[in-house]
């Protein structure tokens, strides 16, 4: 919610760089394996030495672990990682990740791509995949618009079925009441016509808006 | 919807369990892999390595690949096969995959774990995680009580924070209006207490209607 409650890195910009190249390729990776198991059509043996090698990997890696989540963290200059979120966190193999573009006015805007990962009925994005996407394209808005929050509610209408492939979402704030921010959206296929609409109220927790309230005032809030 | 309308494999019980047996391993691995990489704290230079053999074994898997996305199949005993379901599918690494218990009266329940691959807000479970777990929820409490459909419109209700960790799910059937079914549910943290409520309307499409009327007739539908 806000910035200032969460961890800075102490690293330098060079650090961060190398960093998320080297992270960031791992999950990329990590992706196309994911597509590659569901796709492959080698046979069984190919598979099963396949399966064994990453199991070396997996103990490569946690070698050496941090249990913690990757949660919310900032940069030394200040930019916002949430590199672990399930739909934006390019460090998260789960998210595809959606790159939003966002205004001023509380706009959010993403194309991407949806592959075989993100099926329910044969050939079709499974609706929950929708819902997923949309909640945080609509919480991208509210916070582009200065009017941050928590999702309270979230109301899908399915239109018609959203196919896999080449995928477009948007979103916009329709209302700021105080706390609570109504925003809607909705994904397009290829042909633009919305198959899956947004409403959400987001709403702004008394925490953060104490925190955001004393920060005018001038005090500090780590 | 009709498992007449989707593809019987040919193969025999042994091979299909082998079959099962071989990717599933590989997508359980693939999970596992997806959770070392969010966790890790290993040196740059080793999780390069890793991505280098992971980039090897990308290359092993696609060698030979089915462009089809995993859908819907039907085994040799008559088992609906949606193996590659973003919430249920066993062989796609997305999903937790999640184990759902169903009974005639359509209700569903479900015991899973939601790693750091679900993360919304720090150390918690990304909002549309939980509508994408909740929209399948539904859906197959709908599917168990001999009510199933697309979903046509989805309303969560967020209550308090989703924690990750160890969650359930149920599920009930609400009402059936015809071909258009009411579902309720929710999901719960390690203390009971609901966190995510949803209500879902679920409506059995025209053409699975027609084919569902022509098979009690006594046609075959293929």
């Amino acid at each position: 919610m806000d910035a200032n409650s969460y961890q800075r890195l102490s690293m330098t910009l060079e650090e961060m760089a190398e960093h998320d190249r080297v992270y960031g390729t791992l999950a990329q990776r990590t992706r196309e394996l994911i597509d590659a198991g569901l796709h492959t059509a080698v046979d069984h043996a190919e598979i099963e030495e396949v399966t064994a090698t990453l199991e070396q990997l997996i103990a490569r890696l946690t070698k050496e672990s941090d249990p913690a989540n990757l949660g919310v963290k900032i940069g030394p200059d200040g930019s916002v990682r949430n590199h672990g979120n399930a739909v934006v966190g390019f460090r998260n193999p789960f998210a595809p990740p959606l790159d939003v573009e966002t205004t001023d006015q509380g706009t959010a805007y993403a194309a991407f791509h949806l592959g075989a990962a993100y099926e329910g009925p044969p050939d079709l994005v499974h609706g929950g995949v929708s819902a997923l996407i949309l909640d945080q394209m609509l919480g991208e808005a509210a916070a582009a618009g200065r009017a941050p929050g928590m999702t309270g509610r979230l109301h899908l209408t399915y239109r018609r079925p959203t196919p896999l492939g080449d995928l477009r979402a948007k979103a916009w704030i329709e209302r700021v009441d105080g706390h609570k921010t109504t925003v809607r959206g909705h994904i397009a296929g290829p042909d633009g016509e919305p198959t899956v609409e947004a409403e959400g109220l987001f709403i702004l927790p008394r925490w953060a808006r104490e925190a955001m309230a004393a920060k005018e005032r001038g005090h500090a809030f780590e």
